[in-house]
């Protein structure tokens, strides 16, 4: 199996060009897309929306990502083989954090042109260089094949999370389609912490003091709260409401959370 | 077979992760994607969107739709057996156009923790709760299985159709994309009405009176009419326009029919 | 293998009931989407991006396209077959770029009910004649069987290339996700022009003067350049930018270059 993650839209024909390419290759493979609605040129959305999603595939899946600024420019194109899964995609960060929590055990070069198109286009590696390698690859092609070990890979540039006195520095990690703000505070970090039923929040230079709710039907119309998400992160929301644009908040937006 | 209904859009990793615990439990199944465009929250227009397609897919196929503002809280997760398929989803009204349509058989609450994720959070059960449903019930599990029997669920509010004196109440079911007003009336209704070739409606209070056309391509530029759809219902529409926003007309809105 | 090419969108039900017809008639078949988010009735982009898609689809894919204005009207209902794959769709051009790249060998009118649903609607072919049409054919179908032979089809309306003096005249042929402007000035075209690094265009009554990349990173941020895109057309873009929205202009305008 093969996943899909790309910022190039539905619209043009970008993406079925890959996806021919595969199955031309590897007709048998069946391929599921993760999103092709990534903002244009966001590494770090598709790295998080990758992160997330590569959880629930079974092992020895191909994920395939592109989102690529730097195509035709000297930037590697890599594969990564974890104890799970494989990863293929340009080596700007996109893979790293998925990979990363997945346990990396080697990394390689895509150099061999045997599993690239006969003509490799300047601007086009999701189709002439990345769409080959996960093909063969879910065909049973060994990962050395594909080009030169190497040892190190970009990372995702994501903030760390940093203990200050009574405070936890995070960021908003991503926003999604129902305004809820998905936090990098995750729900292990906060279980020393005794959370009452009340959490105060710094976000945008304004202080909230939110309920913390297991549900997103216990909050009232309007009512901004807090809960943790199914992904393990804390989330601020607004029941049947929009709390992203409510808040005016956007994704890599600092907060900061108080340890009362 | 499964079919995925929901309104998660495709840009977050939701649909990606339900998609990966299907297709982990049933490797074999293919998906089929209804829509993940339903309006936020709108149970109802998933409802109508789900009947629909519902009617060209092959017995035994499962439908999982995931509308589900009630996510956590007390309202039950359920498995409709109808004659012909198997519903999967939150009792909100969502599965029961749909279910009705096909006579309803058995219904049954899922309460077995066999059938879930091992971790159910509070705010995914489309992931953690009717995926891995699906899933099972793709691959033969019994459909008594999942919980215990029940013998009511949840209707989806549409607007019944009344007669009243020369006149026929109903709504606008739904508009789509081309901006073509699908009502509640459907052909059958209409048979014995002898429709001439113009219909009197009365729309958001002004009268209209159209033109009964096959195609849309008989009517004049910028003209309304009407017509009968693919799917049996009488449709209000403009050739090449939006006689949505032309005539400023939403789902839910009442529309009466004269039968002059 | 069938792929679809539509402007249905994916939030109503057309495009699943159209894969619940295939599915059911042809339940081993696989389905590639090319694009559902073609503009509403606009027969050129679909045919543009079908053409573009197909040639990565591997020998007899059938490929399903509906953009169809005229649909219920006298407009035939064809099946074109080519050296390499068939195609089905209404005859107003939205398949004739693709099909003449590949040389057409064959094309049946489908007239034949034994390959349609039992009741064929007047708005919605799509669902009821093409769908099965493809449906039957991935499965071993003979065309000549869905109807007669003939031997015209109507083209895809696109501007011609024109040599004048030392300019050539052509258009955009599709501005996309990322506001690049897609030209119909081939690579071969301009191989003989001895192109330096810069290339002058007439656009819009402007004259723009161009950097000829490689690559889109080699580009200032907000300059404007010219590249040869991965489809072999001259492209404009801005890095990391949107030179459609910049440049205002859009698919169809027509663009003159200069051989200085």
């Amino acid at each position: 199996m093969i996943t899909l993650t790309t910022d190039f839209g539905l619209a043009d024909p970008y993406v079925a060009e890959m996806k021919g390419v595969i199955l031309s290759i590897s007709p048998n493979t069946s391929i599921v897309d993760i999103s092709h609605d990534i903002e244009k040129f966001n590494v770090r959305m598709a790295a998080y929306t990758l992160a997330i999603a590569a959880r629930y595939f079974s092992k020895d899946t191909v994920h395939l990502a592109v989102v690529d600024p730097g195509v035709g420019t000297k930037r590697n194109a890599i594969l990564i083989q974890t104890r799970r899964a494989f990863y293929v995609g340009p080596d700007n960060g996109v893979l790293a954090l998925a990979a990363r929590s997945q346990r990396i055990e080697h990394i390689f070069k895509i150099t061999n042109p045997k599993f690239m198109l006969p003509n490799v286009s300047n601007t086009f590696h999701g189709r002439d260089i990345f769409a080959p390698a996960a093909a063969h690859l879910s065909k049973g092609v060994q990962p050395s094949e594909f080009g030169p070990e190497i040892k190190r890979i970009s990372e995702t540039p994501f903030a760390r999370i940093v203990r200050e006195n009574n405070m936890i520095l995070g960021e908003v990690l991503h926003t999604d389609r129902f305004g809820n703000l998905i936090t990098s505070f995750p729900q292990e970090l906060l279980q020393g912490t005794r959370l009452k039923n009340k959490i105060s929040f710094r976000l945008k230079s304004r202080r909230l003091t939110l309920s913390l709710y297991k549900t997103y039907a216990e909050a009232k119309k309007n009512e901004p709260f807090a809960l943790f998400g199914s992904h393990g992160f804390l989330e601020i929301a607004i029941n049947q409401g929009n709390a992203a644009a409510n808040l005016r908040v956007k994704t890599g937006d600092k907060i900061t959370l108080f340890r009362a």
